[in-house]
This record gives structure tokens, sequence and C-alpha cells, in this order.
């Protein structure tokens, strides 16, 4: 399985009476079903997936698979706080006809997770899931990391094809690129390193902002994959300076607000997570107007 | 309401196959009947309940209820990610007949998790809650803190009647009691700190370690309550020692083993947590051996 | 040698251009011998002493010795990033007649200062130093700290004799006090836990507010001596919150503004440290005025 | 003034009685001018500058200064925590004949640097300094960075010229680089991110492991000037392992050591930096055996 490109990681709509709003999840897919995203992310982070009920997540997996363009490769995220809820949702993601699982880190306990525990865990549920596993570290949420050590024993397993590293540590993507089989995935989590990971070895990513850039994210890849080393460069840091000022500042509000200006449908996530400021809805509408004039008017 | 005294949290026994051992849960309750605990805590961080499922969670409530002898004041962990979702775990709380709600302070999106977005969420889930509520803040599992300011903005709201804060600081015990209302009761999560944080205004105290040394932790506040201050001191270094070796340094498996050598039905916690190893078991069996030399060759 | 009650970490005042303003310096402790202090601490972190040159603390050093009352403790801070450096310094503060030495961590090569890097560097300072050393752990400052296995290890040796703990930890007083000899001095560096510390098994307190309210924090450690816990923790209430106004939102600056409300001579700190803002100052006029009437108008 | 390329941080060289070794520093410098490194950091964190006196300190600039072949950039480290103090060093450096000074964060008052606190200190030290100024961010020794807004605010400044960013974090080269001017160079102080830096617009990097390994660093620079990208990858996975084992793991005991099997003299760190064990050395001989087959049995 080739894992390459870049993956958004997508974002859950609500209605007003804050239950899913499914039809507008389906149209944002259909939406970037145009584009050359390389695939489709759900139940990640930036889906809010700690904040919905099960079957608010089945919903989502079901019509993201349903909505998807032939060719687009689906990971749903899968991780919980135990082994064997893990498991269980890995084996749902699967029945879902989903390609990979990401499953993130437990990071509760974390004084009791050392390498070790990551080890046997992860292990367990490679063991465990039909389908493949993606590892998934991602400090600024969870408070814990997994370091190349770690990775690269977990690496070896046969069913544990990759990681969504998410910490922006660019000597990480060379270290784990340097000792893992070939096969094995890197694709990092962040929005400002695209183009070093990628130089460092990385295949992809899968990025919060790629729900509302998508375009700008991809031709990042594109540049890179055609040796266009200037352009990439250019193009990341346009991509960095958005990145802050809509997901680091913002957050998944941020985030939100942003799709909306560039016609997908956001809204504002669910409590307690707030909604945007007037004067930072500011700031990220004067972002997105200079970087895709045409869109923010939209 | 008084919420005085000592209560411990209460851990979740599994039987061999991993299933909930709801039977050795109640008879821990029964035999914990027997202490001075002034009530009980379920589905805390120590009863893994991060781990459980939602059925797993209601049948240790239920049971917790049947066996509690009166007078002993009931609380259960209802924080979830999601002020919606916090609030029916809080009424479904209230219909098992529990006195007060500990809620967990939200900690995923913790980067957006500023002061604001915490007194909003416990305002809303306080307005909601058919039971008063009990802030808990634990930074060594969620990697934020409450500090003064916001807890006593929340002081105010009636339907809140304390905290529980595992940070073991001090000094925010005293910045507290100093201004929040008398019938708002802070308790501390630290067993290395009870005598301190009650002569710091402290009404009580919320440990894991409870559930192993029950008696030893009672004691402490029995002294301080009498104004014996030197024994209390004396009482509260053996049991900080205690803490370390037990809780501290061995989490919820070197508790639980603690609970083996006591008496209780303590067994291993659900993976990814792993068990104790020999040599952790030896320093504990040490330790308890000779705090409680008849309780450890039970 | 008994090393009691509380002891303030003076700060430097400074000349309209810039120099050590010595002449301030010295009436600020003839000020303070007129309360009950039970010594001075000169060239401690409220001394900026890490903004001062060596010539500048040698005649620190001189005149505090000179004007300092017959019974009044002398302790001076000695610790450098250097062992051979730290010794030169306990030699000369031996040499201008202190009573101590008060020997920070090292802190700059932190990722290599393990445990055992402190229990050898002490133990050589210790051995060398011609008058006995007080440990000394500031996290907030140096990003590391002393924690109770390695400061038992060090309370054996004979020239050690205590440990100043800035660290708020007071779970850590009470392990240390319950196995380290009588002899071992542990004396608190946090104002908002003078009592508690007390009652945990400290001595002392060496503290930066009690060179702007000396006989406030006097009062704490006199009526705890006395074993009037309800005034002590009523005394510890107002400290408690005149410590997070004034020095931990301000920093030296705010301390030395509010020493200038209440008649000694303060200043501004040198740079980079900032002077205070309109609006801080007023923040702490406002409490100093609350707390000392006559004072804040002098 | 172009800033490009490799620059080793220099060690400094102690005799059995722990005095410096002048001589060997001359010899290490010598033999440092035959290979293609841009120039010599002094005083640098990795040359144990806060272990040294005021003296010595002078002395390696004299004698770097004296042996360094014509061309080679001379940077002196010359960061202390008073503004004045650290004028006083560049102007000192300036006199020594040295091209640039290498200006560390103050960060011993941490909870009162803001970034407007920064920004004021290096403009009053680059207003004072008679030669040009580069920041130096070095989290890992100082506990706090230099971000990207208060970076691209100082950017500004004429006298100075760039910033030595040793956080590793790659975003923060690409934010940089995007905003600063064409003139100002970012320099990474991340072995394992040499590569990753130059394609994000650095223009080179101060490293410690370049006082082992020149050759071997210089070799990625040139590598990814010619666009010849695969090759710097593979050299750079190679020189990630090396830091990793040697520096990250080791510190500089660790480097000193690494220098040793590659013939020049490193030999031991000054107290409190305590020599490497056995076991250590092993590894470090094992790696630089396979990484330099001839220079490892020299």
């Amino acid at each position: 399985m080739e894992i390459t490109g870049i993956f958004p990681a997508l974002t859950t709509p609500y209605r007003e009476d804050g239950a899913v709003a499914i039809e507008r999840f389906k149209e944002n897919v259909t939406r970037y079903n145009k584009t050359n995203l390389s695939g489709y992310v759900v139940l990640g982070s930036t889906g809010e997936s700690v904040l919905l009920s099960s079957a608010e997540g089945e919903d989502l997996l079901a019509v993201a698979k349903q909505s998807a363009a032939p060719g687009k490769l689906l990971i749903a995220g899968t991780g919980a706080e135990s082994t064997a809820e893990t498991i269980a949702r890995c084996k749902r993601a699967a029945d879902f006809g989903y390609d990979l699982a990401l499953v993130k880190t437990p990071y509760y306990y974390k004084p009791a997770y050392k390498a070790e525990v990551y080890i046997r865990h992860y292990r367990s549920v490679a063991d465990a899931s039909p389908i493949p596993v993606l590892l998934y570290s991602v400090p600024i949420f969870t408070g814990v990391s997994l370091d190349a050590p770690e990775i690269l024993a977990l690496a070896q397993h046969p069913n544990i094809v990759g990681i969504k590293d998410s910490s922006g540590v660019i000597q990480r993507v060379v270290e784990v690129v340097a000792k893992a089989p070939q096969t094995f995935h890197v694709l990092t989590g962040g929005a400002g390193v695209i183009y070093p990971a990628l130089v460092a070895g990385a295949k992809g990513a899968i990025l919060a902002l790629a729900s509302a850039l998508p375009e700008r994210c991809v031709t990042i890849y594109e540049s890179w994959k055609a040796g266009c080393h200037a352009e990439a460069l250019a193009q990341q840091q346009q991509v960095a300076q958005a990145s802050r000022t809509i997901a680091s500042e913002n957050g998944i509000a941020g985030l939100k607000y942003a799709m909306d200006l560039r016609g997908y449908f956001g809204g504002v996530p669910r409590l307690p997570l707030l909604p945007l400021s007037d004067e930072k809805k500011q700031q990220i509408h004067k972002l997105v107007t200079e970087l895709e004039p045409l869109a923010a008017t939209a």
C-alpha cells in the first residue's frame, strides 16, 4: 500500500441544535473529491473525536466511506485509552471498509506509560487489527510522544505501516526514515513543515489545515515531487504563516472559520471549545483573503 | 452538606478474563464500611474510568451505592471531554443516588483551554447537574490545572461545592480557602500532604492510597482534628513514604498490589497498564510489612 | 547552629547611573536590624547576584556584615556553575565572616545533571568550604530541582546543614524531615507556604517577600511557634495574597516597588529586568495600603 | 558579510591539573584549519563558557584569533545575564578582532523575561556592540526560546545579522526566513537537522558535533549546495545518528571523547560535568569506528 501525499483530518460539522450535521459533512467530502488530496482521515483530533458519541462516530465513518471518490485512501482514527477498546475500534473501522487505522497513543496514565508500555500496546493492537495500523503521536494534545527507538521497534511489525508524527520534530523523521523498513511511511502532522519533512524522507502529511486549504497543501507536495525546491519552499512559507494564524493560534474554531471562508461548511466546534471572537475572525479573514483572493469572497 | 475526612478513590477489580469483577468490588466496599472513611469515590482516575465502558461504569456505580453503609457519602466521577456528555453523566450519577459529581477538567484540546473555557464549562455543568459538583484538577494525568482565580470564580456558583485538587500545591489551598465561601470544600488528592493541606484549610482528602491503607489515612485526619499536631506529622511522614513507594512510583498497579497485601482484592490493572514486576512487588511488600505487620501476612 | 525563623533575601539597590547604591543597601540592613528577622541572605536570586560583578558582590558582602546587628545569622549566596568557582566563593564568604554558604544547583547543562552529578558537586563543595553549606533548589529560575533521595544522601554530610527549597512542594519537606538528621534544616523559599512548611517540619524560611514585609512574615513564624494555628493560618492567607501580587506576578521589580512603599529603598532592577508599569504599581500600592495602612503612605 | 556553511562550537581542553590547556586548543584549531569549516565559535555552550573565568575566556579568544587560518570567520560567545555585561563582552570580542558576537538569551529570571524584555535587551546590545550580533536561542540549556515574532522584530536592526537557533524547530526556520530581510542569517544548532534547515532557508549551522566530525558536517552542506538532495539526506542520516549517540546522550563529555578518537584533543569536561563511563565510551567508539574507519584507530 502506498500512503503518500496530503490527507486532511476532516472536521465534524454540527447543526444549530448541536447534533452532527451529517449532510454537511457529506458535502464537504464531495467537494474535497475534486482536489488532489490522497484520501481522508475521519475521527482524528481535528474531527473532535473525543467529543463525539460512539454512534456519531459510526455515522461519520459510514458517510465518508460512501462519499469518498474511488482511489481516495480512507483512514479512521481508532485510538482509545484501553488496548481492548482500541482493537474493537480497529475492527469496526475495517467493517466500515477503511484502509487504515490511525491509533493515537494512550496518554491519561502518562507517568506509567514508558516506551515498553507503548510497544506492547501497539503490538497487541496490530496483531488484532484486520487493517494496517498507523501510529499516531500528537504531544500537543496528549502530553506524550513516541521517540525514534520505540517507533523503530514497532516499524518491524508487519501490520504497522507508518506513523503520523504531529510533533513537528524533523530530526525524528530523519532518524526513523534512516532505519525503518522501506515500507514504513512517515507522515508529518505539521502544516508548517510539510516540505522539510518530505526532504527528510516523509511520504506525506495528515493535516488539519488541509481541510481549509487543500490545494495549498497539495501544491507543496507536488512541487517537491517534481524536484522544484524553490517553489516548494515559497509555498511552504505561505502555508506556515497560514497554519500559525489559523490553526496554531485558533485551533479547531479557527480552522472551521477558514473553511467557512473557503466555501466548505465549518461552523463552530462543540463545547467546551468556544467559537471564535470577532477579532480573531478578522485576522483569519485577512489572511485567507490575501492567500485566496477569490475564495474568501465566496 | 459536609464533605470532610478521608475518601478513597476506589479501584476497579477485574476477573482473569478481563471483565469487571463486580463481586470483588462489592466485597471491597463492604470491608471499607468498617473503617472511618467518610465515603467513596467511584469512577475516578484510580478507578481506571478511562479504560471502562459506559455499561461497566454503571454497574460499578450501582453496586457501590447498594453496598455502601449508611452515612457514607457517595461521589461519582462524571467528567468527560465534552460539556454535554459531562452533564449526561452527572444526571446518570444522580439517578443512581449519588451525592456529588466529581468533574475533572477537560484536557485534550489543552492549547485552547484557557481559564475562560473552564469557567464556562463548569458553570454549564453545575447549572444542569441535579447534584452538587466538585471540581477536579489532576495535572499529573491531564497536563492542565485549575489555578486560584478560576477556582474562586467558580466557587461562587451555588451548585459548585468544592474541589479535589491533586496538584499537591499547598499554596493553592491557602489562597482558595482564604477567599472562597465557607461552604466551598477543598479536598487534597495528595496522600503525601494530607496534614499540611488540613492546616492550610482543606476539609479532607480523596486518595488513591486510602484504598490500600484507609486507617493510616484516616488517622492523620483524626489527629489533626483533635489538635494533635505532632502525631499528625509523624503519621503523615509514614504515609508520605508509603505514597511514594506504592502510588507515585508504581501507579495503579502498585496500589492494587498493596491492596492485595492488605486483604482487599486488588489484582492487576487493565491494559495498556502493565502488572508490577517482581522487584517492585518486593519493594511494596517490604514497605507494607513494616507499616502493617499483621496485615501483610494475611 | 540553629537556623530558624525568617530570613529575607536582600535586594540590591542601584543608583541612577546604574552602579550599586551601597549606602542604600546599608540603610536597608540597618532598618531590618530592628525587626525579628533571624538574619540576612546576601547575593541570592532576589539580590540579582547573576547580574552583579564579582567586585560588586564583595562590596555587598562586606557591608551587610558590617551593618548586621549582633545575633543576625549571615548567609552568602555562593553557587556558581563550576564546582571550583563555587568553592572559591564559599571561601570568600568565610573570609568575609559569613556563617553559611547558600549553594544553588548548577543548571546550565541540565540534560547532563543527573542526581549523581549533584551529589558529587555538593560533596566536593562541602568538603572544601570553611563554612557550613545550605543546598539551594530553585526550579522556577534554574529549571532543575533536588528531590528527596539526593537531598537525603547529602544530608548525611557533616558540613551540609540544610536546604533552601523554593519549589513550594510541601510533600518534599515532609519526606526530607522524616529521614534527615535532626541537625538538617529545611527552609522554605515560598512565602505562600511558610506555615504549611513549618507544620511539615521546616525550621524557617528564606523569602524575597521578607524584604518588603518582614514583620508580616515573622509573625507567621511566631504564631506557629506559640502554637496559635488559627492565627498563623489567617496571617498566612494575607501573606500568600501579597506574595502572589508582589513577587509571583511582578518579580524583583514588584518586590522593590513594595519596598519603596514601605520605606525601604527598593528602586528598579538592573537590565534586562524592566521596571514596573504604572498599572502594576497601582495594583501593588492597593495591596500594600490595605495590608499596611500606615506604611504605604510613608 | 556572508555567514554560511558549517562552524564548530569549539571545546575547551584542560590539563590534568584542571587549568585550560591552551596549547592543545591551538593545535585543535590548527588542525580544523585544514577542513572546509567556515570559521569558529569560541566561548559557546560547547566551550563550557559558563565554567570558565574571565581571564580563561580571554586567553581562548586570543589564541583562536592567532591560530585561525585567513578567511575563517571568528564568532565569540558574549551573552551574559546582564545587558551591561553582555555589551562589555561584545566590546572585548571586537577588541580581540572577532567578526561576530553570538549573544545567548538571558535566562535566569525566566518568569520575567517576556518577548518585550528580549527585544529591548538585544536592541541595547546591538546598538552598543562594535561588531554585528547573532541572536542565540538554546532552550535545552536555558529553558527559554526566541519565537518567530520577536526574532523578526529584531531582524530589522541593522546590527543584528542572524540567529543561531538550537531548538531544532524547523518550522521556525521557515517562518523567519520567509519574512526576515535577505541579509538576516538563520543558522541551525541541530546536527540532526542540518539538511532540513538548509532546504528551509538556513544559511548554515553552528554545531558541537563539528568539533569531532567536521568533514561529515561540511559534506552535508556541500551536497545541498550542489543540489544533490539524495546524497545530502543519506549523509544527514548518518550524522543524525552520530549526533544522538555522541552529543544528545552524552553531552560535552561524549563530544570530547569522540574528538579524542578522531585525533583532536578532547579530554574531560570541567566539574560538575562528569567524565564518560566505560560503557558510554564503548558505544561512542563503536559508532565512530563504523563512521570513520581510519580515524578511530589513529
